[in-house]
């Protein structure tokens, strides 16, 4: 059947026979090979190295390990101070004095980067020419003679520690150390070191099945001491190193304990448009979404109408038809005349419907017609349309029918200068829940951070260890205090009053009840004051948005706002204003575009009922449980400024 | 302290003053309230409904419940035709005749909707005044007299079952049935009613806590027998409809699979960008991102460069004086001459890139001055800037460091026409592995799609029973017949062969290793010769795009569709191109603007490991999971053409 082309298993087999046979000094494999990973030839690193008893268990097996080459280092007789280093790219502490032994190779060793250029980008060269290339490349006069050894550190990505990794050299296997950053997938054996040995165990490199080279003198993780926000035009390298590939794992563990927290608690998980009308910050920085391009957004117009109104058309023309064969047989059985009537009644408001439409659709087709003659270029959307700004106005429509809900997703803000903690594309977690009010809110915000907490301590303590040693000692100390404390509540009013009585500290801006809460007073009050958690609420309504529930005071709102330690405000909650009337008073008093918020009040024409809910920036969680003070390196690809490299 | 505005606690008592005080036929409590949901204060009704006893065991227990109206019904002498009815506001097939008591009631009786006017949108109306208002009205003539029971059937959103709610009628509690969509909190007793009663437990009202009211006349879904896509411009009621909060409740559970399935096998989840410059399906719709406005974009083009620039600047400059101290060490040390070469070295080229950098930054400036003067707008990004198509590119380069990663978010495309299958902003899942090929995707492809399977019928069995009664009554067996089969893998060539043979079927496209397969190729290979999912692999490369990796035989990719029964494809796959020169070749030779590209080849020039991965449409999955027949209805907001409500 496969004449055409090859099927996979021919494909597989062909491939099988292009991978290097056993090399002569490879001793008789004595024991199986482990199975690989399960969509995956190798066996992921973290397997072995975060075993209870550091891999130690599994001396003597045969596997195959893919990974990056982080270090590099020829066996010398001084080897004391050439042992292998974690390179992790990133800059130590000023008076940090190691260097990456590979720069010192490379420097003395020109012919290194010349092998690796032979091999090219091709990495699926066998290493049988690959060796038998080098090694028909006469050494150089100045070079050294090719030690006996070569030491790699190798991770995968998949846990903070990397693999030692022995190469031994003959005169049958001559190959040369690999660069810092290249692919390597080998098989060998896991040997246990001696007591005595810094590490406890080591793989022995016995065929390589594909390598990656790297040009190295172009690759930008060659070099140590590289700042972290150096790289972050490099988002596509920046995870190779240790840091960043930490604070990665720690935010794919936060983000599958927000599903888990609301999960458990019988929230449903929903998807808020990104692109959308409605405003429900009152942000000005917003970013637009068109289908024109420059010139025809010059003479482009939104679209005319809508075009599922001639669907729409059909669907009512469908149910008359449906109406009228339920009349008739209505008519036929005679006994419900009750029935028929209301069947009758129906049938008469649809018609009036159709009527409607279908004036509508003439109108739609006209101006069609017209813009069709003028030429003009129509845009995909009828209303000018921008990137979310906050989902929580579209999680509370579905808070009012399925009770509690939560969303996980992108939002926008189009502020011209990124902020260590603002860029322009940052993700956000929003909870709304039905028949809940304000402290039902700040009760589950502050379970949901305790959660974040515990579970990033339980489950990402490797790399818990080292974010605390890199960047924050006291990491760990502070997400421990976080998961037990019982935190702070106070009024707006309580911490205006409480800052207004500080004498030992002057502030930018004076407490007072009409200057809002700065974070030079956020920071006192939590960090000094009461040195946990704190959340204000009840917050004077200019402060917050038109949505928030007025209180009985009439000038403050059912809102909160947590601020953590050392974090600033992380999370922003409210109950939301219920009361139609309340509602609507105050989308008119703000001067908001009402047509946009129509849809929002019918929350409150029809079945209201009391809701609260909260925001967590998630990339701040990031920050927060990391201890890295830029936003920007908490974020897979960071969109901070005006520029956009992928 | 909290001088200025009320204490949560002083408002919290203060509510609760205003609360109903108990009413006089109100029974002694003879059992304690069961405690409340976590954050909320009713019991979730999930938690009764849901038991495997019904709720009996549950029977004589006092509690608070909310939700909304989804039936209402009097007592009446007659009442087999008229019991409550489970109104999802969708219409039934045709021939189905039942009546929404509600339409019923009020065409007779005029007077409940002034009571509904009366009470307004004030939802936190105290129930006492409420039943004075209503008894204070006298009953018009042509009113019959208040019927002694009403009969509700409530829902609140969290399973698809309604709990029978009982409301009896005195001269003291003189109540009205409440309108179809009308929200309720109330504290009662769950009683056990006889076996031969058609359910098994009613909660008795005691209490209204609140009621929200519904304007009747103008409430959408008080009427029975409207079609599901009417309701696409009505997105934020459409969940009160039993269908449409079934299917959400339905895509919640897979979007809760999807992180759990991932998770479990040591996938990282990832963002990737929804902005980029960066298109990896070569796609012509897509929306533009802009904040320049109408006028603005006619003389406006992009930021002219970036103004992270300025900071990179200060950065090198940071490093090169950490440089000359590590230097001046060295040279006070004077015994690792080795060292300080290296050092000197790397000064150099350092001071190399300052250079650079400030030529750039002096041009930056002129063009800025020159830009300013001329009074051009400037847009937010330096390039155009396109909302994401997939993220599947971006994806690849955290496979290329972290090992397996995946992605679930929203994807845009710009196309005219929505249709039932593809709509502007859907959701996807993407997953990326490093070391792994072709075969590996499939596998994982498959596995991921038995997983979400399998968790739907295991989590959401309620549910499936409900779509299966109203939408497709063979779904739960589908779903069944997924979790075990083995299914089929054929390439491409075998399946173009296998329908050439086809002789009792006229196609429309004639089967040619030319034409590509059709939809309706497609569906008569799973649907009607295999009857279970068919993976077909090894396309021509013309049909897939440019990243995916070229076979030996030099005209198919390793790339593979998954199509499921009466689903067509659900998931695309491939084994991306490692080989830099063939990437390199087919960039140029499909003519892509490199430049976007360059990051991307990055990943191929240094450390390039083989890698594949998979796109599963998780709108597509919801259809398949309920049977539904159009996206439209799986998304939350749809975003089908021009049309944007919220």
């Amino acid at each position: 059947m496969a004449s055409q082309e090859p099927a996979l298993t021919s494909q597989k087999s062909k491939k099988s026979s292009e991978e290097p046979e056993t090399t002569p000094q490879e001793p008789v494999p004595t024991t199986p090979l482990i199975p690989s990973a399960k969509y995956s030839n190798r066996v992921v690193l973290k397997t072995i190295l975060e075993r209870s008893d550091g891999g130690v268990g599994l001396a003597g097996a045969r596997l195959v390990i893919g990974g990056w080459v982080k270090s590099s280092n020829e066996l010398r007789n001084d080897p004391p101070s050439m042992q292998p280093e974690d390179n992790d790219g990133v800059a130590e502490s000023p008076g940090h004095k190691e260097f990456s032994c590979m720069e010192i190779l490379q420097t003395r060793v020109p012919l290194f980067r010349s092998i690796a250029k032979i091999f090219g980008a091709s990495g699926n060269f066998p290493v049988r020419a690959r060796l038998q290339q080098a090694s028909s490349k006469p050494p150089a006069a100045s070079t050294p003679s090719p030690p006996p050894i070569v030491k790699l550190l190798v991770n995968d990505g998949s846990c903070v520690a990397s693999l030692h990794v022995t190469i031994e050299f003959s005169d049958d296997f001559p190959i040369r150390p690999l660069p810092i950053g290249t692919c390597v997938l080998a098989e060998g054996v896991l040997n246990q070191l001696p007591a005595q040995a810094k590490h406890s165990i080591e793989f022995k490199v016995e065929k390589f099945l594909h390598i990656g080279t790297v040009e190295d003198d172009k690759y930008l993780l060659s070099k140590k001491r590289l700042p972290l926000e150096s790289l972050r035009d490099y988002s596509h390298f920046r995870p190779r190193t240790t840091t960043m590939a930490s604070v990665m794992r720690i935010r794919s563990a936060l983000a599958f304990a927000t599903h888990s927290f609301f999960q458990d608690n019988g929230f449903l998980s929903m998807e808020v448009p990104i692109m959308t009308t409605t405003d429900g910050e009152g942000c000005s920085a917003k970013f637009r979404v068109t289908t024109l391009s420059g010139k025809e957004v010059e003479k482009g117009k939104p679209k005319i109408t809508d075009d599922t109104e001639g669907v729409r058309l059909e669907v009512v023309k469908g149910a008359i038809k449906e109406k009228n064969n339920l009349i008739q047989q209505l008519q036929r059985s005679d006994s419900n005349k009750e029935a028929l009537f209301i069947a009758e009644q129906d049938l008469l408001k649809t018609n009036q419907l159709l009527a409607q439409l279908e004036e509508k659709e003439k109108l739609r087709l006209e101006t069609l017609k017209k813009a069709s003659k003028a030429n003009v270029p129509e845009d995909f959307f009828s209303q000018h349309t921008y990137l979310t700004v906050s989902g929580v106005l579209h999680l509370e429509s579905y808070a009012c029918s399925l009770g509690n809900v939560y969303s996980f997703g992108p939002r926008f803000r189009a502020d011209r200068k990124g902020t260590a903690k603002q860029v322009a594309e940052m993700w956000a977690v929003e909870a709304e829940m039905a028949f809940s009010e304000l402290e039902d809110a700040m009760n589950c915000a502050e379970d949901y951070f305790k959660f974040l907490c515990k579970w990033v301590l339980e489950n990402c303590s490797a790399d818990m260890k080292f974010v605390s040693k890199r960047i924050d000692k006291t990491r760990i100390n502070l997400l421990e205090a976080m998961k037990s404390s019982s935190y702070e509540r106070i009024t707006y009013g309580e911490a205006v009053n409480i800052l207004k009585k500080v004498a030992d500290r002057k502030f930018e801006t004076q407490p007072e009840w009409d200057n809002g809460l700065t974070s030079q007073h956020l920071s006192y009050l939590v960090d000094e004051i009461y040195k946990k958690p704190v959340i204000i609420y009840n917050f004077p309504k200019e402060f917050k948005p038109f949505y928030v529930r007025l209180n009985e005071d009439g000038k403050t709102v059912a809102a909160f706002d947590m601020i953590i330690p050392r974090g600033g405000t992380l999370i922003t909650g409210s109950q939301k204003e219920e009361r139609f009337n309340l509602l609507n008073e105050r989308i008119n008093g703000l001067g908001l575009a009402r047509d946009q918020y129509e849809w929002y009040l019918d929350l409150r024409r029809h079945g209201t009922v009391k809701h609260s809910g909260f925001t967590l920036g998630f990339d701040l969680m990031v920050l927060f449980a990391t201890g890295i003070p830029d936003v920007r390196e908490a974020i897979p690809f960071p969109r901070s400024s005006g520029k956009v490299n992928n």
